[in-house]
């Protein structure tokens, strides 16, 4: 028999143009760059028992929904782009009970040209990927955000020692490493109606300066520390989880060659690599499931 | 506070060669290729909180476990080697209390010489990927198998009409068009001690002989088809999970060059596509979250 | 000032079903499925130079043109699909001096029910992809086809020893080793009118064998033996190139467990890897370096 | 025969960490990431024919060189790095006649804590990659230098009509629309000796500037002159190759939706894309295909 299941259309492109960004200087233009899934829940047995449509809003549908939005409504932060388009299909369709609404953002900053920020000229910004899921139950949203394939790494200022030995352990403990990874993290809002994209600023900032600060003992160690100043600083997150590959950085041992390698000329490895994965829980908070459920990661 | 977590060495790439694997053929070999994940849950908080690695079974030692037991007691069925490996980490540690075992392996058939398989000699064999993941909960076992990157097509016998009309539908209806995707698949066994590697195979041929039989009113109905055959032939699956892109093919408009197109000439779209996922349960079986938790996935 | 240019439209999706491919079974298909690529060369500067399109035939039209051409005059072989591509767009605009149309071709098979293959079901088979290159310069058409992304390894009958050493060289000598690359090969045909798909099949099949079943001193040995024996087999072949990264198996260093690694597990790494590239020329004949100028690869 | 061959070790990814980069700040670091490919050429004729590995400088040597000299000489801008190294093997096996050394650099920026540039911590900048190639002819040394994954956009500013028109063209014209493009560049050095960051430095600002400042008639014309602006401010420059796809911007038919669309939401598409490939070169300079063989491109 049918148990939990969801369908809707993936990865809509979709790029808005704001043409009057600034009502003073016309030309010049804000863009903002998503791509939208949408999926809905609710009563679609006889389609999968039967082949039965007539309770299945077309992917393409919901497709339309997506761009025809962002022009009757403009974007505006993904959480209420998604927002808004969930509740559409949850409250517009009677059989449909919920759903799950996904974005991903990429940035662009604008071109200077002779040192000034030109009108409608942009480059892409970094390799990292701001998203969101929201996701609704009946009227109940939920709303995670996150951000992936943020890279960082620290040249010094992380240690690894005093872990077990058994008889398969070969690592060298070592008091100087350096440490890198590929940050994917998630929090969970408490609330509806926030400044979504300062929060995300504000969010990642301090994901950023407490991956920096740290003196690290262990990934886990920095990891911890970084959703536990989220957390303090951000009375809406409910918690916040972090999956970050280990990236190692091997030092090339130089010695038959006669040299020595102070910390210098390291091999950039692709795989194996440690995965460190954790949840950071306020105290006392409740959980909520409903919003963590089908978010990409570890639990 | 420390919520969920797990840690450990991802994507240990492990090619293991049976060297006897026909003692009346010296040097005709097997291959077993693998890329293996290993994590353990446990008591991490300390770590976590102080960068005490006292309990850390370092990624690194679990990647020298892989390549050891890999040796030692053979690879076989994927499900096999990470339930060895699984017993022991969750036995060896007395702080882990459970682990997260996850394998990918890559097929690979002999190449043919005058028409005769090579002893040694070896072509890679399909996009497609074998997958398994096995957690344990103390004791416990949960073993999900299942396979990514199945790509299939049928050039008819795929029909879409009767889907409801509201003001942003423009999808006209077809009774004939190109049904294809790339088929994500997971199933849950109850039972331990299975013949992994011919489930795996009688599992796959039924998934795609199903996919191909079926007449299908919507993609929906195919992937509950799909799931339905395997409980209905497997007793000893309790559940599949299927998560299948609708790979658009778009029939071109020839018209505007005075051109036909009888379902001959199609356009493969990239972005976006539907998305359809769906569990199909056997009725009255007991669910098993343990086993589901962190399968990537929909649900 | 303008130099070499070329312009056009990249990676075209074409899906082309034959319904009848055998009349006495209707509805048995057969698909084709491509991706294509057409550029154009000739007199373009006025564009470049003023923004003057109109001797600019639209990458747009050259895509209709593509799916046009699907539909009037079948695909058939991919070479013979560009050849008549680009003679359309090299007689048919006077100011278009050349081009060159690429095209990359997948495989599918059909699905087996019960052991029969089914009419219209397919499952693609095989990473690999099959690819072909033609240019026009004037009337002139020069044909470059070959394959990538085919994998193939030998779990023994490769060694390596006997190179030179100097103060950086580390590198053990060994007589037996795992040899697996990903073949990517070129090769130019110095006729046209020929049975491409058939040649296809053929000089596939003799590369494989011939890596097969060479004993190998070096991947150079064996490329060069691979194409030495293209050359031999197909007369209509002028060279032959290929670019094999030799994708490396590291036996796994298991003494520190006290185990035996008798050439039994290897790791298999991703970079850095090793890269031969070579041209196998037939003696005597002459070059033609129209017919490799922009086939990506190294020369 | 054998014709035209290199090879080496490919990918060596080598991250070089400046310690004492300001000496009044000790633990102020700078980093290096780069992505460093070897290859030689010269007489390797019977390795090739025979297996005899006598003259065949091992890849693994290679790489050991790479990370020798990465700590012995520093790193500075990849193009002197590639010239030491080239320099070593051309110069110092008799049998090597040339080479060819690439490398890839990955940009990183200073996570700013508190508004302050962190000493050590650092997080990835941009998408785009900078690229070399320093390619030897015995003793004569040729450079090219680019970059690669340059995303840039324009809101406006971007026309393309008065195109030829045949049976094939359905494409409607426009004075609005998107140009985005993905810059691939490539620039050949007529000197020696140079201060190549800060050429590149200067080099790609002015592409970008071009590209936001000219109003664009065709993206033939933008590449044209983005071109050309690098040859007029920069004299030692000797031509310059752009390889831009035409990322395709569709503004959505919001009409059936009763809905107008000035311009303001567009379908990002993937495949097919325009891809416009063209040579700007120095009047009267001397061509040097030496420098541009092997160069990924068009030409």
């Amino acid at each position: 028999m049918l148990g939990a299941n969801q369908y809707g259309k993936a990865e809509c492109r979709l790029v808005r143009v704001t043409r009057d960004a600034d009502p003073a200087r016309p030309g010049y233009h804000e863009i903002t760059d998503l791509n939208v899934t949408s999926q809905l829940r609710g009563d679609f047995v006889t389609c999968h028992t039967e082949g039965d449509n007539s309770q299945v809003v077309a992917t393409d549908t919901q497709k339309n929904t997506v761009y025809a939005f962002a022009q009757e409504f403009g974007v505006g932060a993904p959480e209420d782009f998604l927002l808004r388009l969930g509740r559409h299909f949850v409250g517009g369709f009677e059989w449909v009970s919920g759903g799950r609404f996904e974005a991903e953002q990429y940035a662009w900053k604008r071109i200077g040209v002779d040192g000034v920020p030109h009108d409608h000229a942009f480059v892409r910004a970094g390799t990292e990927t701001r998203t969101t899921v929201v996701q609704f139950d009946g009227e109940e949203a939920f709303v995670v955000s996150g951000l992936k394939d943020c890279v960082v790494l620290k040249s010094t200022g992380s240690e690894f020692h005093g872990f077990p030995r058994d008889r398969y352990t070969t690592l060298v403990e070592t008091d100087d490493r350096i440490l890198a990874t590929s940050v994917t993290a998630w929090w969970r809002y408490t609330e509806l109606g926030l400044d979504y994209d300062a929060l995300f600023t504000g969010i990642r900032e301090l994901l950023l300066s407490t991956f920096a600060g740290l003196h690290s003992l262990a990934l886990q160690q920095t990891i911890f520390a970084m959703g536990k100043a989220v957390l303090e600083a951000y009375p809406m997150v409910g918690e916040v989880k972090l999956s970050c590959p280990n990236k190692h950085h091997f030092l090339v041992d130089l010695s038959p060659f006669g040299q020595e390698n102070p910390n210098e000329v390291f091999y950039a490895a692709d795989r194996p690599y440690g995965l460190i994965q954790a949840t950071i829980e306020r105290e006392g908070a409740p959980a909520e499931p409903r919003a963590w459920a089908t978010i990409p990661g570890f639990a």
